[in-house]
């Protein structure tokens, strides 16, 4: 109890250059998305919209996100498929209706898929699903989401880039460093590796041209997390779920122009591409 | 007439390291494919096999392929479509009757296709499209072609890794470059970009998978060369495709264990992912 006294007052104190009034996590109903929509509505000043996107909400994979929506009603539950672009635009349509005339000032892209393949049994469906879910889906909802991100940059104070006024974050994975190729012994998984360098390629293009609109975009690197993601090829990940996210949050705190375009992990360092 | 017998010396000499009994390469109708083909008929001893893929070997734009291949008995012009595995299994059988027992030295994986979009303008169908000619064929055409290029590298004599025993040749572009964002300004191509990144990391995993079976492979930037897609915003290319294909070519002649995973220009120079 006493430990995790400490780590939330951590926390809080460690967030306070984060005021977010809106924003929208996809893959909200479990691991890293649950997590961050755990930790935002846990803030000093909660934001007054969570846009929670999921799949399927009434599958039982949403039951605890479901029960978190009905103590918290700031939590709006949006049916979310990022691979299908006519799931987007109905979803963008049901947060501009929530937000009236205000923009919104965070789009977490979380959602993600893997398979564990190796090189030898990928094919051209697998490639091709878990790029449309973890690169063209991020490249969708930018596009989607651009109207309400510029509206919340130009209702924001002050001429910098920041998190609390307008930012595009991307769920990469140090997987997607072609400089390290992190873990190749343990996981192959090229199909997911070349979706993630090409989410942080995606990243480096959005930070490029969103820049002028006042929007920040940064690929993240959650750490390897115990999450079902993280654990699927029976190994135990060293990071939780709740460090992880305490993390990123203070990172997100931090950024400034300085660090739009680039890739970091959930302690604020820097990964090569 | 001087100048030019002056390169065709110096070519020569270049590529005195590569000894390559035979070759496949995609997209081989046209630019630098066909390139390519020219350069490796000039050779002092040339390939036993050049294997020419292409999408349509009997329409207009594989006249001079057709030309080329009427002239040249060791061109075999094979029906190849880089996005439909059926077709690759076919070349893949039509590759193994010609070659009877030996093995495939070189794999050069040159088809691309680009489409002019800002990031505004990007769609699922394109970002999905590009993804499949220019990321998915080259890991397809590598799972197919493993076998043969195997058979190479175990019918050749020494233990290290070079062009002339076995290889797969990624033509990947700078535009891949997530850390250079070469460009940007007057090309966004954001799934052109995405789909390089992710042949880069292709390319990086194909290096890991395949070394322990003596395959050497890299993505290759072959300069911004006077092609119908270098040229195709309108802009006048500095780079002519013998100049390219010459100096790739030497390159290729250097290449050994130490280069292998490594991703370079046409004239040798490292380029930062």
């Amino acid at each position: 109890m006493e430990s995790r006294r400490e780590q939330c007052s951590h926390s809080q104190s460690s967030m306070a250059g984060l005021h977010v009034r809106s924003l929208l996590v996809t893959g909200a109903n479990r691991g890293i998305g649950l997590g961050l929509v755990q930790h935002f509505l846990r803030m000093p000043k909660p934001p007054q919209w969570i846009f929670a996107g999921c799949r399927d909400p009434k599958g039982q994979r949403a039951q605890e996100l479901q029960n978190l929506a009905s103590k918290h009603p700031n939590i709006i539950i949006i049916p979310l498929e990022v691979a299908n672009p006519s799931s987007i635009k109905a979803a963008a349509a049901k947060v501009v209706e929530h937000l009236g005339g205000s923009g919104l000032n965070l789009l977490i892209n979380n959602a993600g898929i893997v398979k564990l393949n190796t090189i030898d049994t990928e094919t051209l469906e697998d490639m091709s699903e878990i790029y449309t879910t973890n690169t063209i889906g991020p490249l969708l909802m930018g596009q989607a989401f651009l109207p309400l991100l510029k509206k919340a940059a130009q209702g924001s104070p002050g001429s910098g880039l920041s998190c609390s006024k307008a930012a595009i974050i991307n769920m990469s994975s140090i997987g997607g460093s072609i400089a390290s190729s992190f873990g190749w012994d343990i996981m192959q998984v090229t199909s997911y590796r070349c979706s993630k360098a090409a989410l942080n390629m995606l990243s480096k293009c959005q930070s490029l041209a969103y820049k002028e609109h006042g929007i920040l975009c940064v690929a993240l690197h959650p750490g390897w997390v115990q999450t079902d993601m993280g654990s699927s090829a029976g190994h135990t990940p060293p990071v939780t779920v709740d460090d992880s996210v305490q993390g990123m949050l203070k990172v997100l705190s931090s950024l400034s122009e300085k660090e739009t375009g680039a890739f970091l992990d959930w302690e604020g360092q820097v990964i090569p591409w």
